[in-house]
């Protein structure tokens, strides 16, 4: 185990928070909420939009760019809008500073106020349907199938990084479409691509499903979400899909000239995820010796130490290993050889180890002799000696076996961790236990609040394809038609 | 010609304007100085970032991303650096709005006033080295390459789109190093990137050069840019690369301990080309018919047209021209195969045309009965007859014949607009004219402005790698050791 670092079970949050640290992902700016993230957090990002952007584009989206300000009086167009997203903004109010004349340093200067004052972003279906305005007459112009990959800000008042932090980056897809089917369709088949990207990228499986009236989206009709469970019992929304129905087109006045040569009013979506799904990785799959990932997202996947004690040693090793890299490169397998002399092996493996990486590689003198390999798998914390022969297939089949040992070892975990419950207190106890709760509910939104208050834990998802069964509200007794989602969550 | 669109020579801004908005490029967006980038036009955004993201990471950098918001005393901890950003940048006084209790609509919560304010980055220097200084401590933690693709917002007060927004997308590299020399070195190789960047993939000719110290970057110790010649004769910064000494480490108070074991000021670089390159890709190759691209930029690369009357026709020249769109495909060339029968093949050609697509092909059922294909130029505007057979080679060469074909006639253009003069009347008529003036100058601040304020010229760059010779300055007559690059610029 890592030196000074807390075990899961001693202080799970204060383990996540370590982690983030340690492992070099992120860390706290001077700005309040506002986090840095390191290269080594930054790659996984990357991959995570590699893999999303090329999902994006095989299902017909194009990337856009709008401004990252929106006027404030933006936000009062859609009535539910405005009440979700303008408590906490960033408020721009002023265009130039200059020289404090009583002493150094800059002021605020008061003649460059903004006539009307800017927010910047928390999401951008203001700002993209004002524009939409302009690019939509009719049905010819549809669908638009617009992604933007954007930083955005929410005032939070208590952040942790990568789970809620005041600014993040994020893509927000935002469509429009000339029928009420059609836009539906999207947005369901956007939460299949987030649902197919955690499952077979992240090794996160996840619940999808639609959203209560009370977690909603502000201004959506209706709101589909994936919905994961962390290690320690906790549910994490980690992407979320919204059916819009005609509520921005109206707010900005967005109408079409359909085929029956009518104005009609366009139907939209939008959807996102954003850095969170770092803080959902490291919450599935890492351990008390550090960071696990995913072989698909991980910025290295194997890491090559050689064992030598002078320069003929490794120049030895160095023949024999270097064309193995050159054939994993070949094979798009990103590699590290860690040959620095200033640094021991041992230190070297416990970095390994503790950033994640999904295979490191051992190779000394005897190894050579005996024309073998050490091979460590970090997910099960394993060794074996390997022959050299065919190293290169054998990693192949390594990586994809600790992708889907992860995957496994994660949705075993949810499967024991998900339990229908009949009584109140039944529900009491198991959320108190931690994990996902199926429940019987009435459907309103008193109980719903009422729930929430007494045990902290919120309805996550009605799933899709739910299974219809009469049965009795776990808190009123009252008439329901189907169990729902309960947790606490992130 | 398009139909309603200014010519470069009527005028030549009109032009420019018409162009971005009528190719799909860009707009203007609701709030003042801010752009929308149109999918067509992020396109070309993504295929310069991912070009440039290889050659960064293949010179050893990472990338890594860092707070949107600067306390505003960051600013001033740096004297110049504050003198040359504080005065346009947007000001966040405030973090929430509430709901106007006289009428309709949010106003800012006075109760939410920050108690330091913060600016949206204008570029990054200080946030980052005040980051750096907990990543640094021993000579060993150097160098440090990062680099940051992000938006940054400039409160400008006049705009244009791509040329000058208030905010705009950038990349900015950042990097810490243990000597004057090494960094030195960094910032060489960084401008050396650009224009590898600028003449191998926009197809740009570009001057290497030093701002003199009234041009330099505010902080910087050392300017290095990349200067191209547009159309119009006006010279256009594509990039600049600067030696920051330990400015900014002295401001930030970033030491690390060398291998004497004595505390030293690190020493840095920071870099970076913007969204402003895509307008210099418009001004450099595009002409009265719209835009023309360089293959290696363009989002599409090859548009081809079908030739039919009925859906029997289309599903000939389909059973010919699909394998022939597999091939170029798998050479990895962006083909658009319009078959569309909404639009005329002659409202085809046009829009493919005026956005720049470097390769058009149309086929119909008599190039069919001669197993051959009509290949059209954009670079040229010409037309041939090629034979079915081999086609996709022929495309292949075709693509790297225009790219060079663009380059060598901006090549030309630039060699044929660099004037050398030696008396004060040359050098107004030619500065009038346009183009490069090469002249002598005495080296002071006061020349330089007085040139500035009498002809709008400004000393574009000293040319790295100058000839040295004796002369008089063009202006006051004083000795000089070289000539220096002079322009009107964007």
């Amino acid at each position: 185990m890592a030196k000074n670092f807390t075990s899961r079970e001693d202080n799970y949050s204060q383990w996540y928070n370590e982690l983030v640290i340690k492992a070099d992902l992120a860390e706290n700016s001077a700005v309040r909420g506002c986090m840095v993230i390191k290269p080594y957090g930054y790659s996984i990002w990357e991959n995570m939009q590699s893999a999303l952007d090329k999902m994006f584009k095989d299902t017909g989206h194009t990337n856009a760019y709008f401004p990252l300000f929106i006027p404030k009086s933006f936000l009062s167009r859609e009535a539910d809008h405005v009440e979700g997203f303008a408590k906490e903004c960033a408020v721009v109010t002023h265009y130039r500073l200059k020289s404090d004349p009583d002493g150094k340093g800059v002021i605020v200067d008061p003649e460059a106020k903004l006539e009307e004052e800017l927010i910047v972003r928390p999401t951008s279906e203001t700002i993209i349907w004002d524009t939409y305005k302009n690019w939509i007459q009719s049905y010819r112009d549809l669908p638009l199938l617009i992604n933007q990959w954007a930083n955005v800000v929410r005032w939070e008042m208590r952040t942790r990084l990568f789970l809620r932090t005041a600014e993040f980056l994020w893509q927000e897809g935002h469509t429009a479409h000339s029928t009420e089917e059609e836009a539906m369709e999207e947005a369901i088949r956007m939460l299949n691509v987030y649902s197919d990207f955690a499952e077979n990228f992240m090794a996160l499986p996840v619940v999808k499903g639609i959203k209560t009236a009370s977690e909603r989206f502000a201004g959506a009709v209706e709101t589909f979400c994936i919905e994961g469970l962390m290690q320690d019992g906790r549910a994490l929304q980690a992407g979320t899909s919204h059916f819009l129905g005609q509520n921005f087109a109206k707010a900005f006045d967005v109408k079409f000239l359909n085929k029956n040569n009518e104005q009609e009013y366009v139907w939209a979506t939008s959807w996102g995820v954003s850095t969170r799904l770092i803080g959902a990785l490291i919450m599935t799959h890492s351990d008390d010796h550090g960071l696990v990932l995913p072989p698909k997202l991980a910025p290295i996947q194997v890491a090559i130490i050689p064992i030598f004690r002078n320069e003929e040693e490794l120049e030895k090793i160095n023949e024999k290993i270097l064309p193995i890299i050159a054939q994993l490169k070949k094979l798009n397998i990103s590699v590290k050889y860690d040959d620095r002399d200033t640094q021991k092996p041992g230190w070297k493996f416990n970095e390994y180890e503790f950033k994640g990486v999904p295979v490191r590689l051992a190779i000394g003198p005897r190894d050579l002799d005996s024309n073998s390999i050490e091979v460590a798998r970090r997910d099960l914390l394993t060794k074996e000696i390997v022959p050299l022969d065919n190293i290169t297939e054998h990693i192949e089949k390594l990586l994809v076996d600790i992708q889907n040992t992860l995957y496994k070892k994660a949705l075993d975990y949810r499967t024991e961790n998900t339990v229908d419950v009949y009584t109140w207190e039944e529900f009491v106890a198991q959320i108190e236990k931690g994990g996902f709760v199926n429940a019987h509910w009435d459907g309103t939104d008193e109980t719903e609040e009422k729930i929430k208050q007494e045990t902290k834990a919120t309805i996550r998802c009605i799933p899709l394809n739910n299974k219809l069964e009469n049965g009795k509200c776990v808190l009123t007794g009252k008439p329901s038609k189907q169990r729902v989602l309960f947790a606490r969550a992130y």
